[in-house]
């Protein structure tokens, strides 16, 4: 059951739902023509098919391990990754002053889906680097950006993110770590760091680690937590991997899924590192890099749906049970209606999570090549609704791909319950979903609405504009949009957060069944009598209605929650 | 993290929801007394607390294994069962005739699911049993009855269902195993089975097969199946275990969960085995047994849950992390928002389902009691509702229980996902969700929806008493009802199968939303200024309202989901 990767769809995307033209014609981006984009998207699909989709079981059945303080990875993994490396698709998106290729963040997020449709647990380890890269772009010195970014972008070094502490999970700021200036410029860094994804490999010649570290006498909490470069390997003289740094891989955890993808917990011990950024400004930086970071995870959770929907679909199509249910239909499961539901739903969801995904990446690339306040507003915005919609499409399908499987859904051998496992993570790391959704109702809505009622205006309009062509799907598109609207004037009334929060996470569901619903509608007037007006006529006639229960629940508000209260959970 | 049996809880729903008194006031079970019932749940629920919960863990971590061809079970699982078999919880409810206490299905239910919560794959197998001791019952000849039944109600032997065969699973009817007459009243079966749960192991004195196959001349199809019982070891003079059959264990499957319950490809060579019920008959002689048996998966199911929300509420209510979110409240995640709505929904799912659960054992006993057909009705038309939204409230509550331990939910070490792994299968055996669920809209619509009505006429005048008291709550209850009735008017309208499949799964989903509203309300209503007042608050303004939606999506018809071809889904 070999994986394809979707290049028509993004194709699609690309020209008829986000518009990347916009992008592409900015002085910017001026590089990424149609033809470059084509040849990546091409390129790229062939690696992921044909090199990394045949290790997805490797990593799942041969854990990566620790062998004497080493990490030995999957079989087949260094093979992987060099394709990758060489491939160039470690950071598309990078700056081309340090030798990346600058392409634009659209086309890196359908870059890395593939990679994580093909073998998710392989495809973290260029997600992380590429984070870092971002956070050093930004936020590092001349020096250490000459030293560290050809070697990541390259894909020679690897990158990590430290941010998580036994204490300190969701709650950033309660972290410990310490960084004691060496007088030397450099900082003696000590802690212990867990949860750090790919701590260590043995295909790259360095792995640098982002540590969040507290300097002598910062305050307590976030506004005293400082960003420090660490590599395994000090680089020497030259820039070539030196002296071995205080630092090690204490031990791996054992997973659920993501097998493939060694989870370290890591000791610093007094290990040389340097400042990125300003003192004490380590949440910042790490910000810049996480919205980036956040909608690569919600990628993830995307590509992981498109690999189990096609294996789903080719057993499906296979699969013979029961007689035909129906004239000019075989004896199939997947003419059977309710597989015929769940395939068709996997593959709206899909499409809507996607769209949502390239959206927020076009902004964000506006943004970059604009400067323009509105995109960079859209982008954030979009970002924990990507994020979270896209994990939580990911889990949501590939559940349904084992159930299309029936029993031979729960065995192993059968593949479909390895996307189910490995997906779960993507819901919790780089800000669980329940964090994505408060950020939505409350940082992002510090804008007293703005961005959000922006973003309702442009899909009320068009929606309005489609009414004529396709009445019965734009009506419920404009009803859906104005209930939302209704709720994010609700939303940004409620003075206390604990009311917000209280629905956060069915508002954020709701927002992205509505720019789901959106983005199928303009398919729909793109493609009036194809294949994409029929699948959106089923996601808005179908999927779309879930958003009025949900923001029913979104705007009940906080008092009757906590009238639960925690002895009632108890009891 | 001690599993806790949730007596209480039992407790209120036999006296205010599920009212178990007119159950027990019947002659038929007299016997089940007060006093009787309250020391069953005590003594199973301290067998499942000190016995069973310690076993949870071991059985995923060291999974059945087959060697040489003999089973050999997870540690510690022996000596659980023999506690199981010792503490006569195999088969409450098996007639006294052979040794059973004749207790009522509903109190069988609450016991399993005190088992299922506390190790899941060890409980399977007196499950397993259950439904081979009621298939006897109903249909075996006396001399079966009076050889086998005393054996499985103590636990000394253990049945199992052979249905499954590679190209017949949801599709029974495509079995080829074959029976051919012995001439001396006995039958010589081949095939092979596969999805055999607890298809063999290393604490019962013998295995009891039933067995699906084919007499020679039948016909095809469902009707042409006739039902055998074939052990492992045949009974000698003496009724006890002789010569070993011609039957074995080929293989046992790696599974996502249930690890600690082996699951085999049986292999019949001609092995000795007597026919339960008539030729011909199997089917229906298996539908006799199946109705309870989806009783008894939708318990576990719910039962996982339960397990699953102690796991989590204990976290939540320790792990500490960021400022205490409101006066009065600590620091634990627990009193944060998304947690608490997560860990409430948890709850208010549990209770749901566990009422559905036990109404539908009481209309079992009820019918069993009274011989009413309205009971029986009312048993048929719950059975597929609680065997699919209990396993869906098993899926969704443990998916939530990783989500409540963040980061640590995704480590195996926490537990929590093996809850998650483990309860998948459920929602897939004893006939997948969206086989319930057709069932739900064709086979037990076929009075013309005069069952549901009936439940529904019950739930509106209820409700309507209810509106002085509690208005506030009442009132979404009797519009959901309404809502609902209106769905069931429209579905018992369709003629066409496939427009009411294509809408199956939702329209179930959205039935069980309205009882759970319904059983909250009436908890509501007993305890008016509780807890459990609290609870069905945040059920019915929050959960409730997930109704409308699926019901949209549940009268949508075929036509639009075959628009959406096999060709479109491949595209």
């Amino acid at each position: 059951m070999p994986y394809r990767a979707p290049i028509s769809d993004y194709r699609f995307l690309f020209d008829h739902i986000v518009n990347l033209k916009q992008v592409t014609t900015t002085e910017t981006f001026a590089e990424a023509t149609p033809d470059v984009v084509d040849a990546i998207l091409t390129e790229a699909g062939r690696m992921c098919e044909e090199v990394l989709a045949p290790l997805q079981r490797a990593g799942d059945l041969h854990p990566a391990t620790l062998e004497n303080g080493v990490v030995r990875s999957s079989p087949g993994f260094s093979d992987g990754y060099r394709a990758i490396a060489e491939g160039g698709w470690v950071a598309i998106a990078a700056s081309p002053d340090h030798g990346g290729m600058g392409l634009p963040m659209a086309v890196t997020t359908a870059v890395n889906e593939m990679m994580a449709s093909a073998c998710l647990s392989l495809q973290l380890n260029p997600l992380m680097t590429q984070g870092q890269i971002e956070a050093l772009e930004h936020h590092a010195s001349d020096a250490i950006k000459a030293l560290y970014l050809p070697k990541l972008i390259t894909g020679e070094w690897a990158g990590t993110m430290n941010l998580t502490e036994p204490q300190a999970g969701s709650d950033v700021g309660a972290l410990r770590s310490k960084a004691e200036p060496n007088g030397d410029g450099s900082y003696a860094i000590s802690g212990q760091k867990i949860f750090i994804s790919w701590g260590d490999n043995d295909f790259t010649e360095n792995v640098c680690h982002l540590v969040l570290a507290r300097l002598p006498g910062a305050v307590e909490g976030t506004k005293g937590i400082s960003l420090f470069l660490v590599p395994k390997y000090l680089p020497d003289a030259n820039g070539a991997p030196g002296k071995a740094n205080d630092l090690r891989v204490v031990s791996l955890e054992h997973k659920m899924g993501l097998h493939g993808s060694p989870t370290a917990v890591m000791e610093y011990s007094g290990a040389t590192g340097w400042l990125v950024g300003p003192e004490h400004g380590g949440m910042k930086c790490m910000f810049t890099m996480m919205n980036n970071a956040r909608l690569g995870v919600g990628g993830q959770g995307i590509g992981v749906a498109e690999g189990a929907y096609q294996h789903a679909l080719a057993y499906a199509t296979d699969r013979k049970q029961g007689k035909p249910p129906a004239k000019g239909t075989s004896g199939a499961i997947v003419d059977h209606a309710d597989v015929r539901r769940m395939l068709a739903t996997m593959k709206a969801e899909i499409f809507a999570a996607r769209a949502i995904a390239l959206s927020c990446g076009v902004a964000i690339d506006m943004a970059k090549a604009t400067g323009e306040g509105e995109w960079a507003a859209r982008a954030a915005l979009l970002t924990p609704i990507t994020k979270a919609f896209g994990t939580d499409t990911g889990i949501s399908v590939s559940d349904m791909g084992v159930q299309v499987h029936g029993g031979m859904g729960f065995i192993e051998e059968t593949g479909a319950a390895q996307y189910s496992r490995d997906v779960r993570v993507t819901a919790i790391y780089e800000g669980t979903n329940g964090i994505q959704s408060m950020d939505l109702v409350a940082r992002k809505m510090m804008d007293g609405g703005e961005a959000a009622f922006g973003l309702l205006d442009e899909i009320e309009a068009e929606t309005e504009a489609a009414k004529a062509r396709l009445p019965d799907l734009a009506m419920p598109v404009w009803n859906a949009a104005e209930t939302l609207r209704e709720a994010v004037e609700w939303l940004v009334a409620q003075g206390d957060m604990s009311t917000r929060f209280a629905g956060a996470v069915p508002f954020l569901r709701a927002f992205a069944r509505v720019l789901g619903a959106h983005f199928h509608l303009r398919a729909a007037m793109a493609d009036p009598d194809g294949a994409r007006a029929r699948l959106a006529r089923f996601y808005i006639l179908r999927l779309l209605p879930e958003h009025q229960g949900l923001l029913v629940h979104a705007r009940a508000g906080a008092e009757d929650l906590y009238a639960v209260s925690a002895d009632d959970l108890a009891a």
